[in-house]
């Protein structure tokens, strides 16, 4: 029941998720039992390999996440995520109300041994390809040793998912010296440094963009806004474009025929199209995707759970981390 | 003698200042005479209005700022500022290592009574015009009075330098609610609700350039973060359109004829291009270039500098706070 137009492409999507795997696993679709089955009449039927459970409450896009989830025990969010605790699914994806997705992973499937704050990363584009940055927004208050697992579970994300060897970690900072940045940047950049990870030390801002790492490590205060400030690129530019395109007929003709080809390079901005966030450091797979996912996200999210799965992200991070530890 | 092409385009902007505003004051260039005689011998001689004193040590632009105003009494940033904190000149101006001038600024003229931290604020672009955002990189650490200071100075600077009326405030956060953030922007809110600026709540990372606010205020850690980030979506769109381009023929085509229309709208993200980053909450008017300010950069900041003296805001700042105070 999660996203703007949900639940018409979220059925979609599941359905288009069990065309292109026909076989490699079932889709559970969790939400109001009689709105689901109109879509699903709707699109065709039910598939094999596709079953409903049914549950009355949703969660909307603007309730405040802890709020919401003590006053609807049957939301789709909670029930959903209750079959993953209770091993009925091995994979949770939603395109809901992203605070209240990660609140609830964290507290029905609880925290992995070893994992002081379980986090989001979001996989932005660069001029080279995709960096993970790390926390996307879960986490505004954090410690070095939170910042210092988050480089951990990026850098096994980034290895298991994206197939990048011995991925290279950036902290973000304000310069590239050692002992750049407030109190907290310091004692991470310490702890990172004694670290295994393939650690290259501070980042820039600018540095993002320009792909220098594998993961962009920062807390989610930072994360959100600088996520947020990214998105926003694309209307800033269309603004621009368009302010350019009224100077004379030229323009307006150049504008219109680059317009159409530049817009495709700025879609790539809009981070959660590829795939959705993974919560990481929680005991299962749970993504979390845009509130306004495509069908084709959504299938995205849901082939990119079976691949967490399959590459056992969740004990990858528990072992690292509790080897860590002791 | 800072900048990338120092002294040849300071010297150059220097004179421009001059033919744009004959007998509205005078210039005096700091730096090492033997050069900055040769400059002004290159350029056709020393006009009326203009001085040269000599300053023979000179701060590297990657020197670290306070280890090098400790070894270099006699930069050009150490003997300008001191003109100033002496009176024999009214505001300082460099396109130098931004964190020594910020530094100097700070301990050669002092804070202003009822600042507890000076700053600096850039104006960047947005779809509306130009917005403030404050802290941009001087202070990493802050408590909520001193976003809440910021917040003033930067009314102020809006009010006298770019004409806004009662300017808008915006506490750049996670979230618009009035809750949301860490422990200091959630005090920070309160400070703000209860004050007598015009503060509209909390913004986000895509209210900025979509120009909510005329002021946006933050620590220097997000600022600087945010700066950097925003100064790097050039190359990254130059590096999409390239590879578009390198599709087929027609792309290149297209991407050629765009690219030139588009650039100018781009250069805009470079926020330092106009007139520089003013220090706030010092006894005087400093204010900081980019590395690369070309003569017309340098021009506009002096510009600058006369309009903040005349707009006396200083004095402003000074009595506003101390009003608040007590």
């Amino acid at each position: 029941m999660g996203g703007d137009h949900a639940p018409a492409c979220v059925v979609e999507g599941a359905l288009l998720a069990l065309r292109d795997a026909p076989g490699r696993f079932s889709v559970v679709l969790v939400g109001r039992q009689g709105a689901v089955a109109d879509e699903l009449a709707r699109l065709g039927g039910t598939p094999a390999g596709l079953t409903v459970v049914h549950a009355p409450e949703v969660i909307a896009m603007d309730d405040p996440p802890t709020v919401a989830l003590k006053a609807k025990k049957h939301s789709s969010i909670a029930v959903g995520l209750g079959m993953v605790r209770d091993a009925s699914a091995q994979a949770f994806v939603s395109a809901g109300n992203t605070g209240a997705v990660f609140s609830a992973s964290t507290l029905i499937l609880g925290r992995l041994t070893g994992v002081g704050r379980p986090t989001i990363g979001a996989l932005i584009p660069t001029s080279r390809g995709r960096t993970l940055l790390i926390d996307a927004g879960a986490n505004v208050d954090c410690r070095a040793q939170h910042l210092f697992e988050f480089a951990v579970m990026g850098s096994i994300y980034m290895t298991s998912l994206e197939h990048r060897e011995r991925p290279t970690i950036g902290l973000l900072n304000i310069g590239e010296e050692d002992a750049k940045g407030n109190e907290v940047s310091q004692e991470a950049f310490r702890l990172l440094r004694a670290s295994s990870l393939n650690f290259r030390g501070n980042i820039e801002g600018r540095d993002l963009l320009s792909g220098e790492v594998d993961v962009a490590v920062c807390d989610g205060f930072v994360g959100n806004i600088i996520l947020k400030f990214g998105e926003s690129v694309p209307a800033f530019l269309k603004a621009k474009v368009k302010a350019f395109a009224a100077r004379n007929p030229l323009n307006a003709l150049v504008a219109l025929i680059a317009g159409k080809g530049l817009r495709s390079s700025l879609k790539e901005l809009d981070y959660q199209e590829h795939g959705g966030v993974p919560v990481l450091g929680v005991r299962g797979v749970s993504i979390i995707g845009h509130g306004g996912s495509t069908p084709k996200a959504i299938k995205n999210m849901i082939l990119r759970a079976e691949e967490m799965i399959l590459r056992r992200v969740e004990t990858q991070i528990q072992e690292t981390l509790r080897a860590h530890h002791g």
